[in-house]
């Protein structure tokens, strides 16, 4: 350890995270004290950096995360708008299937609900072949990323689906959970990944019309 | 899903979680406010879920787990007591080396330093090979149980020793930071459990001999 080439790297990364929860502060004042607005900031970046490969760039991804997680958390509390169906997909890697039904929920969707999703051991990237098959139909996975699932977007969804991850996800009273059997699309081929994305797609338009008001259901 | 039977222990985990909040809160009143507890709460207890296979019976172990971190939080800000080097031991699973470590730390330091432990990838429990090697020495790992690495603990360390989670560990300035190259004790015989437990009892007397003034030190 050479502290003469890390100081200056530590001070910033620290530096980084400070002014990150400083906006978000800013952002969600009057909703959310700054200590927890900090916490969120700094817990959200050790839980990426805990699984993250490359930890050069996580404090983009660390932002998103906290905002999300923090808006979530608002509308859990009333005090963020909550005006269509919010849906969460959990599955254990959040590396394949519950990126590839969150991008094919979006999809269909288009603006009548809102989708977050997670992973119970978030992997380190999305899987390849997630990636590769949802291009296939158009569909680019590029700003997606795995993150643990974590206690706030549960809270503020209205609609749990779990694919593969056990009892992971807390179950709490007035949300409608939904287990999916699926495939793992890191375990097989390309092959499999599309029969995977394809079911995902047939259950993805299923639930749509099951949570959505009848008029407002796709073709 | 049949709601009449499962609404009432969905009810009573909320219910557990908050009144631990509650308790908490008091705990630490004038140092963290309510909505910070809550969220160390909740949160530490959807962490635990994550990984752990049995679920059951984590309300006593998030109790365990909110409170430390709080602890750990306080220190951090100054709010609590930091009269001994505060050493964080982070590796993988926090199944085997971290709580070996952890264990004979303890051991040794008897009260000179306090001694904590986390994982990059927690498992669902702690590994058997390392329950056994510790008892052969009549150290009982019984109450240890694998848990995520957070910022918090991080923030009020002294020392971090990691082993083997590459750079899951955030870096901040002020620290001592350690890498210790271990083999995993789950990777192997019972045998080389012992080997392992036998390197990791020589570093940690070592490290105690750097960190402590030179009269405190064991012979």
């Amino acid at each position: 350890m050479t502290p003469s080439r890390e100081t200056p790297s530590l001070l910033s990364v620290d530096h980084v995270l400070h002014t990150i929860a400083e906006d978000l502060s800013r952002r969600f004042a009057g909703v959310f004290a700054p200590e927890t607005v900090e916490r969120y900031v700094f817990e959200s970046h050790t839980a990426l950096a805990r699984t993250a490969k490359i930890s050069s760039h996580l404090a983009p991804l660390t932002e998103r995360f906290a905002r999300d997680r923090l808006i979530a958390l608002a509308q859990a509390k009333g005090a963020a708008p909550h005006e269509v169906p919010e849906v969460l997909l959990v599955c254990v890697q959040n590396a394949g299937r519950s990126q590839m039904a969150a991008a094919l929920l979006e999809h269909h969707a288009a603006g009548r609900v809102h989708v977050r999703s997670a992973g119970s051991a978030p992997a380190a990237a999305i899987h390849p072949h997630a990636d590769e098959v949802m291009l296939e139909i158009g569909i680019d996975l590029g700003s997606a990323f795995p993150k643990p699932l974590t206690d706030d977007v549960v809270r503020a969804a209205d609609v749990v689906i779990t694919m593969g991850c056990g009892d992971a996800c807390p179950l709490y009273p007035g949300k409608r959970y939904e287990d999916w059997d699926l495939q793992d699309p890191s375990d097989g081929s390309l092959e499999q990944a599309r029969h995977i994305r394809n079911e995902i797609d047939r259950r993805v338009r299923q639930l749509l019309t099951e949570i959505l008001p009848a008029s407002a259901t796709p073709n």
